[in-house]
């Protein structure tokens, strides 16, 4: 079996390392447009040798891990020139873009749009984890619209690696994704912003920070050339989260200028039930 | 040597786990005002025995971990009760109101104020962890006011504990934590809020949920009995720093309104140097 990953860093590079693992006698190609991280990646043993776009036309499987604004042109070319019996998946944050940009494409039906949400703040081939999906969400949007065989291709991968497998359409993935990934990335991104233009003024400020900052701010190490098309195809969805999360900020701002700390006690006790919505997430 | 925790949760505890260490011949008593936290705490070990407050006038020394409304009354009769060798420290997250509070006390002397950046989202006597201090910073707070002796017994336990030790004045000190550890705190409890006001109509989003929303949600699990009187106390400070992270987070808004995602993916790239920052803390 040939499998081609275009993209090899945390994702596409942890999805190689699995399916080496799980087709022992699968040959995984690697192709990159940054040199470095291609190299880098056979050099490491996260892909076995490198390839050219050309390639694809002896692939079984087509991984397509990249930006999804390059997903968006680059996914109807793979359709292009790929065989009947393959299969093709992106790992894209946004669907709905997605799902479009292949919607009338006459391999259609070679393609399945998924979304394995697992990863770290890290990235390029380095950062790629054998087991990464292991118990992990992997969203699948408009099954219905990849063939039969090359859906249970699939599926067997995502299954063998562990993932969790939930269907859902991409508006719907689009929306909720807002709240639970986007805006979190948003909100480190920006309480880092605030501690740091305050550190330019105040160079001890960080020996004081503690391991609750440095998780709160974790996902502000995250790569801006992988997010910026992300806020970008699911503005709508993202300005909306961030207008309620501002509107709940100056709603808490506004109670302790008021000195009514009843109300934020209770505020933060009513929020502290997502210990039990978390320890839920790892059920 | 005769040892005095008030207060046996997260913090309490695990000092007198350490302290149990440090000190072999050393008896921990416990005293708390929840009957079950004190003999949860006797029970797994982390103090020897109860005691009542009265039996302050023994102690060598007296660790006061309670929430910070109570330290302001507490400190005050704390020092009325001790005995002129004994060094009382507390552990609280704000400064300058404690430091307040004893200003005058004949007392004054035996007590030093203190702020141990450790701890996780967790409380109780069985979230005591030994060595939570290991490699963490210790703000103390105009240390002049402690008498000598006292000072370096206390910085002997400090010390041997694995502390790091940083001097600073109450205001520099409510100032700096205000925007790394406060607001943090407030940024992951109003995104919990914004996630969970979502999850009442949609059942399924948190299956959505990966690691990085739980990292920067995971302080939200934090207690409100500990955290309302913090706000409270660094209510000005808390208030400025709320408004810059409103402000930026507005501003990036704006720039996602506008389209403008070269300004989005600058304004990220800034804030990526938070890996080296972040990295320097651990040093």
């Amino acid at each position: 079996m040939k499998i081609y990953v275009i993209g090899i860093g945390l994702i596409g590079g942890s999805i190689a390392l699995d399916a080496k693992a799980l087709y022992p006698d699968a040959k995984i190609f690697g192709i990159d447009n940054n040199e470095n991280h291609l190299q880098e990646a056979i050099a490491i043993g996260v892909v076995d040798e490198g390839a050219v776009f050309e390639d694809l036309a002896k692939a079984d499987f087509v991984i397509v891990s990249v930006p999804v604004d390059v997903a968006l042109t680059l996914l109807p070319k793979v359709l292009d020139i790929v065989q009947d019996n393959t299969i093709v998946f992106d790992v894209g944050s946004t669907k709905i873009p997605i799902c479009e940009a292949v919607e009338n494409h006459p391999k259609r039906r070679n393609f399945i749009a998924t979304h394995p949400i697992a990863g770290t703040e890290f990235s390029g081939p380095s950062a790629a984890i054998k087991g990464l999906f292991q118990g992990k969400t992997n969203i699948i949007c408009e099954v219905e619209k990849t063939a039969f065989k090359l859906q249970e291709k699939a599926l067997w991968l995502f299954n063998a690696a562990g993932m969790r497998i939930r269907y859902m359409d991409p508006k719907s993935h689009d929306k909720h994704i807002a709240y639970v990934s986007h805006l979190s990335h948003i909100s480190s991104f920006m309480l880092g912003k605030t501690v740091i233009d305050k550190e330019k003024h105040e160079q001890d400020i960080f020996d004081m920070a503690g391991s609750g900052f440095e998780s709160t701010v974790r996902l502000a190490k995250s790569s801006p050339a992988m997010w910026t098309p992300i806020f970008k195809q699911n503005k709508k969805q993202v300005v909306k989260t961030l207008e309620e999360y501002i509107s709940n900020l100056s709603h808490f701002k506004e109670l302790l200028e008021n000195d009514d700390y009843d109300a934020i006690y209770n505020e933060m006790q009513s929020v502290n039930k997502i210990k039990e919505i978390l320890n839920g997430m790892k059920k």
